[in-house]
């Protein structure tokens, strides 16, 4: 097995990822932009290398940068974390080409399913439901917009290219389809350097409910449980839990099934999320799979108390998978918040500045993912993540219980810093909510109802 | 049920007594001395009184102080803690003659308990085993060297008073016994204003583990898993974990069996332990019962998922308990490591100072309870124990390099401040504690083995 493993990544899933390497014994190399050099992972990792200024493109995407990083510490394997370079297929075979073990899946997997709309091909010929749409990209706009006239509005076009809730746009009237069409495609272009995309018929009223695989090199694959993440502004997930409440066994069952099949078919190797939406009809339908550990990954380690970064690492040094579906036991109830640097009253604008005070809650049953500390500037060249906060109960009315508690608790303030925790507990507040009966529209219709 | 609990305790045990209770959406009010203005659960409670300057006789174990606070702020309930008023049948009385709930046992139980002799002698008579030894306090001099001689030596002096691993004396040489039977009276006099003392059987190559049970006020009564606590100096635990390592399922179930069955013979209600000795021959015996929730209630907390100081609560308002045995599913390998302000270089001296770094450690599986915050002053007037780290795992092994990497991360420094985190990891590092192998007298032996 590899010794030593660079973090191609920083914030708390930098420090997360270093945290379960030191356990295994593993050496540890942080890479930073000249912004990160004070920050948590840098002060915990083994090693440190700088690997240029901000803005992604010349840091954390920074290609080269990295991979001499890497060949100049040793490093035996690079963990990508979210985002960045986690999903790009190029990056995992130059990893390859030069003896680096890439934790994720194989490049060809993450090729065949990064292009969503041959994912969703793909997974339909394996069995899985899908929504009616279309079954490639559709690069003419009179094709297109005979398809989702075909479908029938509402439609989403989404980027074959796209990936965490960006490059999506809902048409609920024909006569807006082809303008929509054409803004989605330039977007995607600007976005993902590929302006490919594809329609399918849009659900006003789902559940986004996903489920979390783990697959070895040796044809070994398991679900882990599902989680539901309905709560979403602009497809962005602000709060996830596990189980999805009111989610009917059988169906679980199903949807746990479905993924397995699906991640085994396409080859997987590694810790993946196959994201569904159940239906008004209470019937899921496949969307996309992500080929990386998620943000909201906690939830299912608080209720499995898997390891999910332990298992990529292992998985990725070709270790089988040291249990199977019957192993996994799951617990209680687990609720994560993702507070973010932004302010709700401007529109979730990013509102960098310095953290004069910093104190994240504790206390029993509470997990708190952060890189933050007092005296950290949060800078607007990368994402306004600053915690995830995440309870656990025996059921979700105490998990909820406790997660109001911390969040009243969390102390953070500073010149400029504004935070969703209050926006978050306002959520956490709402009758549908709090009862669990609400869609990935609840955001919107909570917002849409305010005073302007 | 009451709706306001004055909180009558100090450090990381009050603010997590506080935040289960603002779970349960109950008012909370802080008590704290002088020195203590600044501190966590004063930030966190709804409201707080001042009750003196420092020394606990001037502060947190003044009762009139307390009583009058909880008066003054409409506190129906008073959750003790531990240490301090926490088995005090007196202020317990006190607290039942004013209306107001005491979240423990009720008086006649801590007296009868409390008397560590007395609850020998009934839980003997309840069937449990315990050590060869006297079944009364012994006043005379003669008479005790007679019982000791009987036993045979090594014979441990208890203070029937004492508790919390205090007023506790082994002798092995016949010749000493009654000066050290005469120096214990006369500590246990000065710590505990009663000098009664009575004698046992020491083992010298024993395993500490206790049961923790819960009992509600309709009679019923649950074990919750045990706990070894063998890694001790002078009778203070350092390390626990639960579940005991290397414990045969077989004796576990009867230690628990016997835990249940003593705490309802006594009328028990609320959370307690008992605490037993597991000899070489592989038998346990009963050595006292702990009437309040415990420093080291977490280990089971994390390996039960039971919120032990919510049960508290519900059990204190009357409330049956809300599950049995059968609901009781234990899960993993947790361990505690208790972090004190104390310089082992200097024989376990208090070290107190300002902390000019605080940084305690997080990540997956990692529960660190802690009152400490960077520019707080810890004061000599009060226990030393800055944080308790939890770790979690599925299995012992990773549980205890999770902990070695919790420790390692620790950030913690000041200008008079030592902790026991070098010596902690040391233990963890120890062959005899890797293979769960140790027993009470490991910490003795490890510096007991080093140079002067």
């Amino acid at each position: 097995m590899f010794d030593t493993v660079l973090i191609a990544n920083r914030g708390e899933i930098a420090l997360r990822v270093a945290r379960t390497c030191r356990e295994l014994g593993l050496r540890t190399v942080a890479v930073h932009s000249t912004c990160d050099r004070d920050s948590a992972v840098v002060r915990l990792a083994d090693e440190s290398v700088q690997i240029g200024p901000p803005s992604a493109r010349h840091s954390y995407l920074n290609v080269p940068a990295v991979i001499e990083a890497a060949v100049r510490t040793g490093a035996g394997a690079i963990h990508p974390g979210y985002g960045f370079l986690s999903e790009d297929a190029d990056f995992a075979e130059v990893c390859e080409s030069n003896g680096i073990t890439f934790v994720g899946p194989p490049a060809r997997v993450l090729r065949a399913l990064g292009d969503k709309a041959a994912a969703r091909a793909f997974m339909a010929a394996a069995g899985l439901p899908v929504q009616p749409g279309s079954t490639r990209a559709l690069d003419s706009a009179v094709e297109a917009k005979r398809v989702a006239d075909d479908i029938g509005y509402p439609v989403i076009v989404k980027a074959a290219a796209g990936g965490g809730g960006r490059g999506m746009a809902v048409v609920r009237d024909p006569r807006e389809f082809t303008a929509v069409y054409r803004r989605t495609r330039a977007a995607a272009r600007t976005a993902f350097d590929d302006g490919s995309v594809y329609v399918e018929r849009f659900l006003d009223t789902a559940r986004h409910v996903e489920v979390q695989v783990l697959c070895d090199a040796h044809g070994n694959g398991v679900a882990l449980g599902e989680r539901d993440c309905s709560v979403q502004r602009r497809h962005q997930k602000l709060i996830e839990e596990s189980p999805a409440p009111h989610l009917p066994a059988e169906l679980a069952e199903r949807m746990a099934e479905a993924a397995v099949r699906g991640a085994l078919a396409a080859g997987f190797v590694g810790a993946g999320t196959f994201e569904f939406l159940v239906g008004p009809d209470g019937e899921f339908t496949f969307m996309e799979v992500n080929c990386r550990i998620q943000v909201e990954h906690p939830v299912t380690e608080v209720t499995t108390g898997v390891d999910l970064v332990r298992e990529q690492l292992l998985v990725a040094a070709g270790r089988p998978l040291g249990f199977t579906a019957a192993d996994v036991v799951r617990r209680g109830v687990a609720v994560e918040c993702r507070v973010n640097a932004e302010d709700p009253a401007r529109g979730f604008a990013p509102a960098p500045g310095v953290l004069a005070e910093f104190e994240p809650p504790g206390g029993p049953f509470t997990r708190v993912d952060t890189h933050g500390r007092a005296g950290m500037r949060i800078t607007p060249d990368y994402d306004s993540l600053l915690a995830k906060v995440i309870t656990w109960a025996p059921d979700r009315e105490q998990a909820l219980a406790r997660m109001r508690r911390a969040l009243a608790e969390f102390r953070v303030s500073g010149k400029g810093i504004s935070t969703t925790i209050p926006f978050l507990s306002e959520i956490l507040d709402h009758p549908l909510f709090r009862d669990g009966a609400h869609s990935t529209s609840l955001v919107e219709q909570v917002l849409a109802a305010r005073p302007a």
